[in-house]
């Protein structure tokens, strides 16, 4: 479906936390002229451990919750989780069009592979799902997924490279004798747990008789780990970032490119929402996003 | 108070997850002749991030199920945050003793510190809750708390060395080439994140004028790190185990130190009980309990 020449829509964003604001950098990038209205549902996540029933109904009230309250005209469920799981709940639940992360990272994986098989690492509920082998399934892919636990908290932690610069300094960091020194050693970690994880993930490839050439990001917070996955995988292996690939199908599958209207200022453009822990949201979420979230408002959605 | 003489009292021991099975564990060390019931609230995991209401909330009803349900004369609050923010509201919602973690940790790190200086470490919701500071502050010691997010899900994860023995082996690295090496690297991951944690422990407590002679573990899951705990603190510094401290203070407080009865069989002498998750908690919940757990039961609390 096209919807061209709107001017100035609003696209809601849904993540049960904070990691989806890396899809919203890379949709304002694509869209710089459109608003944007993000709502993690920090009171309630993690979705990973609970029912299908119960995360359609969390996700559906979130999608309503955008659309009602703050006019979305399209929705983005950048939430591995919520996508693979209540996707349909989310679009019977409102009028508008919705876009998942799955999928778009499966067709960018499709376009990026000349093997036919794929590695994907993602969350333990994520891969639980096999949402993705599914969908990698669906578009012709054999799949090899994996389950990478110790990425999102490493990634909370801020033991990661900021993309072009050294590396992030935390709180901690601050307050330590030699914080660069420290940061490097954090950096270290991580580098060493991505290259632990992707070894036994190429180990049960070869097992299995696969031969990837392409690793699919499936989870938000790893686009932050870039630049170590870059250095960590073997050569010529391409790298598919879901929030990327979602941002590309937004464009696409939304089939808007800007109005005449003037871009609205950086302050206007986002309104970030978050059902509880908004403090944590504020300190995390910009190192997600790229810049600054500004005041994250505090919404209460029952339940 | 002091409950001497029953024969075969059931102890009831409530974690919002299944890390209290430490404390568990170090119960039935103590009190061999004793039942027990677990509950692992693990459908409305994690507590951290809820509000104090809500929490007490939750641990009531966790509480009153151990009592009415399972017939529990006693209850240990084998959760830190429940002990944090609701040890009043569970005290309240049941009419038998309850003990929680947090004092026996503090009494403990009192018996053992010279200077008076005290580290903790735990999650971040702990930290937050200052718990530990305060407990300590009404024995007499100044405790300088940090938050280490990162050695739950690496406990969870199984990159750990069990006590006696070599490395865990996880499911991944059954299908390694080389299990025992990979184990090796991943308990490498692990000593250096308590290196680099307790490094910014200490320079944090040098540039606070703090002399520090005990770290106090306040957190369920770290007693399984204990071996490479144990490794990394400065020569002399005591470790409190806030799972044996608690066991230590339920054998004082409870005054029961075993009928003539005959020992029930270990199959016999502990039920567990899950409101979620049951497979992760009997999967993970072995190494905590240090034996298997039998089959965990599923119940639901409703809210």
């Amino acid at each position: 479906m096209s919807i061209a020449n709107s001017t100035s829509p609003t696209i809601g964003v849904f993540d049960s936390g904070f990691g989806g604001l890396t899809v919203l950098r890379a949709l304002i990038q694509r869209l710089p002229r459109a608003q944007f209205a993000f709502l993690g549902d920090t009171a309630r996540l993690p979705y990973g451990s609970k029912s299908r029933r119960t995360i359609a109904r969390y996700a559906a009230q979130s999608a309503q919750f955008l659309v009602r309250e703050q006019g979305a005209q399209f929705l983005v469920i950048a939430c591995n989780t919520a996508s693979a799981l209540a996707l349909d709940a989310i679009q019977n639940a409102v009028p508008v069009p919705v876009l998942g992360v799955i999928e778009p990272g499966a067709s960018a994986a499709r376009q990026a592979s000349r093997t036919g098989d794929v590695l994907v690492i993602a969350t333990g509920a994520t891969v639980e799902s096999h949402a993705y082998a599914a969908a990698c399934r669906a578009v012709g892919l054999r799949a090899l997924e994996k389950a990478c636990p110790l990425l999102v908290p490493l990634v909370e932690e801020g033991w990661t490279i900021a993309a072009g610069a050294g590396p992030v300094a935390s709180a901690a960091q601050a307050a330590s004798a030699q914080p660069q020194v420290a940061a490097t050693q954090q950096v270290a970690v991580t580098a060493e747990v991505i290259r632990i994880y992707l070894a036994e993930l190429n180990a049960e490839a070869a097992a299995q008789g696969f031969n990837p050439d392409t690793l699919v990001l499936g989870c938000t917070h790893y686009p932050l780990l870039r630049p170590l996955l870059d250095r960590a995988v073997p050569a010529g292996m391409k790298i598919i970032d879901s929030a990327e690939a979602t941002a590309e199908a937004a464009v696409r599958l939304f089939g808007w490119q800007g109005s005449e209207k003037a871009s609205p200022s950086a302050q206007d453009q986002i309104r970030c929402f978050a059902t509880d822990s908004v403090e944590k949201f504020e300190r995390l979420g910009s190192r997600f996003l790229g810049r600054p979230t500004g005041k994250v408002e505090l919404v209460d959605l029952g339940g």
